[in-house]
């Protein structure tokens, strides 16, 4: 049996692909989903360009986590409803929607692919961090076959539930919500608190939702451009525009903090060194600054004294763990993510075939008319 | 009633006077402690040289938590004797050996000092964080009278009592030894851990037997010179020479990690960007680095992504709180804390007519050959 979808055959080599094999329960752990709407992100965008993630497959050696080799099915942030599963899984069952925790690590390469198991777990691994693993890779990305296909498939321990009552084209929207919902638990957000997002951009705007989800008593959103201002306003943050203020542009968010002495959690989904120094200075005393962007191998200037007198937090989020996802999926299904909002960031839906061009080509071209679009085999 | 003292009139420009009138009880909170031995510390030195912490004392307005002018009696780190108590006071009795956790802030001007009472709490003192306080400053610096003089006297609040079996030159060290063990929580270092110290100056080699204290699996110090290096090791650390291994000292550093990958935590007790960046670079996924030093206004270069990729934290720590205090007497009774190491850091000691040229002078001119000099008034 064959099915469509979109193959990863090298930068700007993207394939739609109508003889791709169906997956086949092969593995007692085995979960086959079909899929309902998949997100292309910022990762895919930039693997279009250059192979980073998937640069290991692109090799004879293969992906460090499983060797598999290109081209390889597209697509990491998804939805589906489970078509087939294997004799040991007891997680979920046929007909079930759920989405794919899709990462990659030691336990992975050794349990699930059999591949290298000789080989070491690593530190992060050892510790539970399999966010950081050092071999980290994801299904869509290089580890196996993603999303932007008819069927995928995985361990049931990469599986997750998630209620009828929340839409499939809503559910795809949990993995970008996941990685913002393990910066948010990183930085050691609590209920109550106030915060600042730096970019409103897709990952700034998912920010903005899991924060109010887990009861900011206000979000600011600081983004120069006014299209994206106007949605995280939309959204219920109070916008706030640098470009406005000039030098006094910090000094001026700190007022906004709800004490008038800036905020007790910074964000920066933004990732250039005007954001990393004023998620330090717009901080109240003690207060946590996180980086949720990707950033070029760049420094900034750093005062150490600007962390020390008011012993503030720097800290970095990478990637999400199983418990992200489970604490999303609860936001959704607990009423507390308000599930408009999340569907309002969908700015697009598209069918396989048109993906490239309606899809990737389309959010490289119109990078500010869109939020987030879906790719679903069913249009 | 007068006693002898040192007291700062300005910028080199302390001086010894035997007409000091003793303190007196005159709040019901008071506790007058007769001064055993008093440390001098780096930051004494620098306001030998600038007023920093003294600046607003040599003002009309006077100390901001405190309203006082100079000349004031120096000295912050200190043990003695309870001579007498205010009629409220119930912490201690006359003969108690005690230590003074000498910090100013917020309800001290408005309870003790009843000085700008109308003023309001700021943000840090609410959020009970009050070692950074926005006018934090400390009796001996400019709050009031300090323990460079047969008597001192502070608000019970600020006196912890410490079992007679500890001697009162180790307990002078108790302040010291605070800023640390501060740091040491602040990171959040767990028992088991291995961490690394850069520097062996006396923050440094305090930093080492607080860890070691606290139980650390493995503590390498790093430092260039040998002397201090030397006394770091004598104390029980791993010692490590950076200089020793060029451009490869940090990955040299990494591999002295319990599992060769780098440490849990690490203490930047040097304060150089050389330093700061090795604090990051030789942690291991998830590790801390905290700034235990002042530095001058001058950038570092930071990667966002050193300390994103692994999830790393970067944090400054400043000051105590009385809770640390606590710790450190804790440890010490307790046996954990090694009195003798801790003795083994005292250099010297003097009396308080020769304050000035065998204490202060003495630590500027020959720096490498002492940790700590104790000022007695019994000398
Ligand atoms: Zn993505
Ligand atoms: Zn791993
Ligand atoms: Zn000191
Ligand atoms: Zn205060």
């Amino acid at each position: 049996m064959s099915m469509r979808g979109l193959q990863y055959h090298g930068a700007q080599d993207i394939r739609y692909n109508t003889e791709i094999p169906v997956p086949e329960v092969t593995n007692p752990n085995d979960v086959i989903v079909k899929v309902a709407y998949c997100g292309i992100c910022g990762t895919d965008l930039h693997e279009f360009e250059v192979p980073i993630f998937f640069a290991n497959a692109t090799t004879k050696e293969g992906d460090r986590i499983s060797g598999k080799q290109l081209p390889l099915v597209l697509g990491h942030e998804f939805s589906g409803i489970v078509q087939a599963v294997g004799a040991n899984v007891t997680k979920v069952t046929p007909g079930d929607h759920v989405v794919v925790e899709t990462t990659g690590h030691c336990s992975d390469r050794r349990e699930y692919f059999k591949y290298n198991t000789e080989e070491p777990e690593c530190q992060s691994c050892e510790l539970g961090y399999e966010n950081t693993c050092k071999d980290l890779n994801f299904l869509g990305l290089g580890v196996d076959n993603g999303a932007l296909a008819e069927y995928t498939k995985y361990h049931q321990d990469h599986v997750l539930k998630v209620d009828k009552k929340i839409p499939l084209d809503v559910d795809a929207l949990i993995e970008p919500l996941s990685v913002v919902y393990h910066a948010v638990e990183l930085a050691g957000f609590k209920e109550g608190e106030d915060a600042l997002v730096l970019g409103s951009g897709p990952i700034g705007l998912a920010t903005l939702l899991i924060l109010q989800a887990k009861g900011a008593s206000k979000v600011v959103v600081s983004e120069p451009a006014s299209v994206r201002r106007e949605q995280a306003v939309k959204l219920g943050a109070v916008g706030f525009n640098p470009f406005e203020f000039g030098e006094n542009a910090t000094e001026e968010l700190r007022k906004l903090g709800s004490r008038g002495q800036g905020f007790a959690k910074a964000f920066d989904c933004s990732g250039i060194p005007a954001t990393y120094t004023t998620s330090i200075h717009a901080l109240r005393a003690h207060g946590v600054a996180c980086n949720v962007a990707i950033w070029p191998h760049k420094s900034v200037a750093h005062y150490v004294m600007d962390v020390t007198l008011e012993e503030k937090t720097s800290v970095g989020s990478l990637g999400y763990q199983t418990k992200d996802f489970k604490g999303v999926i609860e936001l959704l299904e607990s009423g507390k993510l308000d599930v408009e909002k999340v569907k309002s960031l969908i700015t697009g839906k598209v069918g396989l075939k048109e993906g490239v061009t309606k899809g990737f080509k389309e959010l490289i071209e119109h990078k500010d008319k869109h939020i987030k679009i879906l790719v679903s085999p069913d249009l």
